[in-house]
């Protein structure tokens, strides 16, 4: 079968079961959970990296070495649509990929794919899927009430030097935008304090708590945002930035005043529970 | 006594003893030893923050509260220039501050000069010094041979993906620049895996072996590069990039191919000792 053309049937646009190709994190299943209201879905849990899902779900695992497995049984399934979501936090072994057939013919492509910066990666992989008849969504398009809304996600509002660190660490992740470098900075009273890298906002949120123990910034409790936004240009259909509740226990941990993410392009996971939990710990969470 | 007048009498340029006032590491002692073998010096060695130098050198300890005492014995030395040299890793805490009366007097200054990013401490530090009379010279003045010359220092030289690497480094380092964040990043095969902030570049070095560690990059062993240089107009009178033995030691550990600094704006410490790590860990160390 060329993989020019549709694999899978003329299913219309937002029609027909969607295949959920799930990372890490929470993520995927409240995507899946809230999808499952309008149409049919399908999990591809990914080996090492997504966890378990609920029961009611149909969830298969697959590894890096069963990319013909996958499409076999997305196709069993009528499935015209694909989502990626959640995080990919290793990149695939491939000597220790044993591939069946089709992953076989697939592999140089993968290999490829594996390779550059995340935004190169992701481009890869889903010109990879496009070219196996797929049509890959966006989570805008699939789930756009996970979506940040601009204004407050709790109680509690920046002040005056909140607002100032917003502002600075949105300009600096504008101009380090090209070189596809992490989506994230904490900014503590007019400060760049880190910048976040291959590691991840959480272990970049940890650096700033050890950071303030070291006495390497002074400043008040409260003081600072952790502010998180799409690159420029990104390829909104995945790598969307997230934030759910483990952000903001890092961000608090790390005593922050509040977390900052750019509206319509970032993703606030359980949200209930980050707006509770940062009332508690009289924290802002904002969309702007 | 104005601060507008020269505290100290008319001493020529590059004339009279240098107060070294010292951070830090190794590199004030080295330069006080290069500096010595052509003036008179007196070393100011910040409580805290230096380590202990050799006793033939006239050392001073100073704490925040003793601005006054380190200006009396300046004087009573004849010092007209002070060299700042060493980092500085914590801002003072004024709350312990327990200040001598000419401290007092300066402390509205020194509170002002603590506040900001570091080029802004650094501004406000030279600015303090210079409204008292002295006159701020840098490291490229009182030690030019402590300044990397372009070209390697041991054997090894950066091969082709090397020198992609260092070329998207220098570009980053010089697009981040206006933020006045870190001095270096972490790149390995064209792609930024970590970028300095308030941790240091041994902390971030650190950071890259964990992150190679945890898989969250593939690449080879000796793959990538640490890229350091001066922040585009930052005042060379002090917080000049250094690297020396224990960047070396955190590169090896971090996998990379080698350093690559900025010629004769960089300090590279322990030179001899660094070359000969470098090429017994068969890895690089590049001015450019």
């Amino acid at each position: 079968m060329s993989g020019a053309q549709p694999a899978n049937g003329p299913a219309g646009d937002g029609e027909g079961t969607l295949a959920i190709i799930a990372g890490a994190g929470a993520l995927p299943w409240e995507a899946a959970d809230v999808i499952a209201r309008r149409r049919k879905i399908v999990v591809f849990a990914v080996d090492g990296e997504a966890d378990a899902g609920p029961a009611s779900i149909e969830t298969h695992r697959i590894g890096p070495g069963q990319i013909g497995r996958m499409r076999r049984i997305a196709i069993e399934h009528g499935c015209r649509d694909v989502l990626l979501i959640g995080a990919i936090r290793s990149r695939p072994d491939f000597a220790s990929i044993i591939p069946d057939l089709e992953t076989l013919r697939l592999l140089p492509r993968i290999v490829r794919a594996a390779v550059g910066g995340d935004d190169t990666v992701v481009r890869n992989v889903i010109g990879l899927f496009e070219q196996e008849g797929f049509r890959v969504v966006s989570v805008a398009e699939a789930a756009p009430e996970l979506l940040a809304a601009p204004g407050p996600v709790g109680a509690r509002q920046p002040d005056a030097k909140h607002e100032a660190d917003i502002a600075l660490g949105m300009r600096y992740l504008d101009a380090s935008s090209p070189f596809d470098v992490g989506q994230c900075v904490a900014v503590v009273d007019g400060r760049v304090i880190a910048v976040e890298g291959a590691e991840g906002t959480d272990a970049m949120l940890a650096r700033v708590a050890d950071i303030r123990r070291a006495r390497r910034f002074r400043s008040e409790k409260g003081a600072g945002v952790l502010v998180k936004r799409a690159k420029t240009g990104q390829d909104m259909r995945s790598d969307v930035p997230v934030i759910g509740a483990d952000t903001l226990r890092g961000a608090i941990k790390a005593g922050l005043g509040g977390i900052a993410v750019e509206a319509g392009r970032t993703i606030i996971a359980e949200r209930v529970v980050v707006a509770a939990e940062a009332d508690r710990a009289r924290v802002f969470v904002v969309a702007r």
